[in-house]
């Protein structure tokens, strides 16, 4: 995906200088990918049919994450005119997400061994770096 | 809506001590109706033949306010075990957004009297002071 | 929100012709309110501690429906040259997602007596109905 | 991202006996790149200043094909106990999406050469193919 993300921002007409061109592309590339991650990990989640009721708490930080980093994706995908308060406000609400999904999972991955919840953790992981990165240029 | 997101709110197994439950209902339904009058005045901003140039920005924030409602108001509307600083940070995210596309179609229904954004900017007003109001609960 | 609905479509400077106003102003409503009630009962569901293994289905569904009911009230909410096979092709869906969600749900509320189930159900019915109503004028 | 969507279909505890799994992944894979690509490019017109009244069709393609793909990437995405009618109508409007607006971009990538629309109308014939793919499984 970063490849065609990239292809993107090199042909908009009005290119952003807010940000770095290649945190930009990483960070909306791990946007996507993480609602990816977790909306599949909340599917797995409803599938592990003996262990449901632990993993109650893991579905739902699983589907707020994949809502805020899909929206998160979308803002930032928008170069044109953007509103420094919206996206600073939107990375802060993805650093969240992420930073809550990814430590239910880590720890499922960790106690319960659950192999969808290793790959989700380490996608949420990514996801808030790659936040965390951008945010830098719009706190000052 | 708001009397199918009361419903909703009435009937689950798990009822939230979070916040006051009329508050809840309202920002969840300010929350959907706001996704959808950005998603349609964003449209309409498309159809102003004339006038585009001057939409730019409009057409921009309608965008992204519609994207982080639609997420703010599925983040509230789960009650089930959910994680403050999430609510918190989404919550803000959509304050700023709602504030930022608010503002700018004020100043077109004023200035240009563009009748979809005054219509546009009332439920960004609203759709804001709902999430303020929900904010005093989990700040503290 | 149908009142914000009808006030969008009748301030859009370029008005549709497709469909009758009155019923896409309620089909646009139907659709978010679907989508909000969906994603209110698949977190109900997940909160039913006892039953929750057979509620795995419901939660699944209403997962997909409020995904599709809500691209679809955004794809109705754009009246400046749209596609008619996107939009029926968009609608039927919205029928097939209603359908087996409002089935699902409408079960549960009568064997297992879930009251968010019945509410859900309702808000199916309804979203289905108002898409089929809208097929009829895209369908010639 | 193609390699994350695999890792997750590897480790559902439900493996999916719908779908050929590389397809599906593909299919997935797919579905959030055009949902990102769609976003970019409904922005990248947006910011073309002397052309924007040329590219009006464009954008609203643009929005309601990042809507159905992202929608569409979600349904598929979960593998526990699908609905056949909603997979197939949900594909079948994203082949529809794709298909108008692949051929929209394209044309302006030509004609007005529009390298953002040439980038968005390979990703748009890629997703539109591989739902053609997925589709013959699930229409028998």
């Amino acid at each position: 995906m970063t490849q065609d993300v990239q292809a993107m921002l090199q042909t908009h007409p009005q290119p952003q200088t807010l940000f770095d061109q290649g945190a930009l592309a990483e960070c909306i590339a791990a946007c996507f990918d993480c609602a990816q991650t977790c909306t599949s990990c909340a599917d797995a989640c409803l599938g592990e049919q003996g262990h449901l009721t632990h993993l109650v708490h893991c579905i739902r930080l699983n589907l707020d994450c994949a809502d805020v980093c899909g929206t998160t994706g979308r803002v930032l995908s928008r170069l044109t005119q953007p509103d420094q308060n919206v996206l600073r406000a939107q990375l802060q609400a993805c650093v969240a997400a992420c930073r809550a999904c990814g430590d239910e999972c880590e720890r499922h991955a960790r106690d319960m061994n659950m192999q969808h919840c290793a790959v989700c953790a380490e996608s949420c992981r990514r996801c808030e770096q790659a936040c965390q990165n951008l945010l830098g240029s719009v706190n000052a």
